[in-house]
């Protein structure tokens, strides 16, 4: 089951996909569930009864009506991993700790849904501003002190995360802080698959695509720590709770390969952070495919000037 | 003027403190405002509002009749800053850019109110669960790139923050991650107070003790990055939004002194970090006080042993 977060005509609801073009309104067939996912996640069985309210129903809704929202909407925490794929610690030169997961958090500020744009920040403040595609699990029961064996239980499901950084402001200090948590700048979606339905991740691939060039291709099994490990190891000091993200880290970028943009370049560094080759400009567009679950499509456009502007 | 956030018969509200021991009720005096102090802020001229219907008023509940919460309950993002008390850099010997402030974030999970119980993770996990007494800013009116020179205008008042931190978790990688962020391992009170009445920060000092002992103090002068530099910064990649917290960092423990429990003993330390001498443990009570606002003041309970708790 896919499920959306989505608005249309102002009003802020939640959709269960039927084809890839059209979806049931959640609260529109029971309007005993609530039109927000994390509180549907959060009640007892809610995705069965998602799952009971949509059985045999016909579509009402094309996606084309509606603006995309981020899957959870104010999810309790955003955690993300850095350097989480052999391939990226090997390209970034960085070292981690092999024991336990490198954790940041991203709040949801920064992050939009799908097809809605991403902004990139003016060049004054930065020229580096990068895609790194993602794993997203979506926690659906909470829990403390998750055994990694017990982990699955508690996941609802997953969906694709562009986890986009400045990475001038990354390296600004020794923590990620305002890099990882600029204006839009990340985005989440297209919509939460379920756990029954993705099945293992580690059976997965994720790829990311600017303006249609792969410029990430990695199986998620180069993860170092895998999904039950990363619930597990949250889990001991944190309940986490339904509709909580985790962003699972991001594979390094290809090699720049002939017909690349910036194929024969010098490969761009912000303090030891590759960067990927190639960044995120306005005008581009950006994908984030993972097999089995979708693509988590975003135009880039450019952020406002740097100009005070008081709420 | 100064505002607490309160539960009552399991009712959410918020108050205007009379003397030290009475209060307004905010929604009960005036139905139009409501019972969520980031929602307050969020209103046009919010805050004179609430000034306008406590005029005049008398008290009417007595602060032991209620549960005090965390000043903001959910702000859009609580930003906290890493060495940036010139002392505490000098004494753990961490280099951190003198450029730009070293931020992370911490999530409204991890924090509790004034009076309630801070939890002492087991010593399984760690035994080293530190207190870190700290000015918190709480934003008013947001606002993107905000000039230095105009940062106090975006400030709605302070509060007393208790930074608690597990230092092994903490050190575990390079990114503070879940070390900042266990459970209830933070507190943020007593109350707003707001900043036509507290004035210049700089002119006050921070204090914590443990069990009466006096374990931090420091004036508010000693920040590397100032109130006004580190708003300045944070708008530059985010919108600053009504009700955003900012924990403005800790000043270093005082050198330990006969009397003090650890004097004598030899500092402990967990990757580099001194931890302050003198932890938490279940049992104590700690307070942050800074002149002028108030005491922050938390009981320190056990957290439940490691075993899995499925929500």
């Amino acid at each position: 089951m896919r499920l959306i977060s989505y608005r249309r005509n102002k009003q802020e609801s939640v959709g269960v996909m039927v084809d890839d073009a059209r979806f049931i309104d959640v609260p529109g067939a029971d309007s005993a569930l609530p039109p927000n996912l994390r509180r549907i996640l959060e009640m007892r069985h809610g995705l069965d009864r998602v799952r009971a309210v949509a059985r045999g129903k016909h579509p009402q809704i094309a996606i084309e009506e509606i603006e995309f929202l981020p899957v959870i909407l104010e999810p309790h925490a955003i955690w993300a991993l850095a350097l989480n794929f052999k391939k990226h610690i090997e390209e970034t030169g960085l070292t981690t700790s092999r024991e336990h997961p490198q954790i940041f958090m991203r709040m949801p500020a920064s992050v939009v849904g799908h097809r809605q744009p991403l902004l990139c920040p003016p060049t004054q403040l930065s020229d580096t501003y990068d895609y790194e595609g993602e794993l997203a699990v979506v926690i659906g029961r909470g829990g403390r002190h998750i055994p990694v064996e017990r982990a699955i239980d508690h996941v609802a499901g997953y969906a694709c995360f562009n986890e986009g950084s400045v990475r001038e402001f990354q390296s600004h200090n020794r923590q990620f802080g305002l890099g990882k948590n600029f204006e839009q700048s990340g985005s989440f979606g297209p919509w939460l698959m379920t756990a029954d339905e993705f099945g293992d991740p580690a059976k997965h691939e994720v790829k990311t695509r600017l303006n249609g060039h792969v410029r990430q291709d990695s199986p998620l099994s180069d993860m170092l720590f895998n999904v039950p490990q990363i619930v597990h190891y949250l889990s001991t000091g944190y309940a986490v709770r339904a509709g909580d993200v985790i962003c699972c880290g991001t594979p390094g970028a290809l090699p720049r390969r002939p017909g690349d943009p910036d194929h024969g370049k010098e490969l761009k560094k912000v303090a030891g952070i590759p960067a990927s080759g190639v960044q995120m400009k306005p005008g581009d567009t950006v994908e984030v495919e993972i097999t089995g679950l979708g693509v988590l499509r975003n135009p880039v456009v450019a952020d406002q000037k740097v100009e005070y502007r008081p709420a």
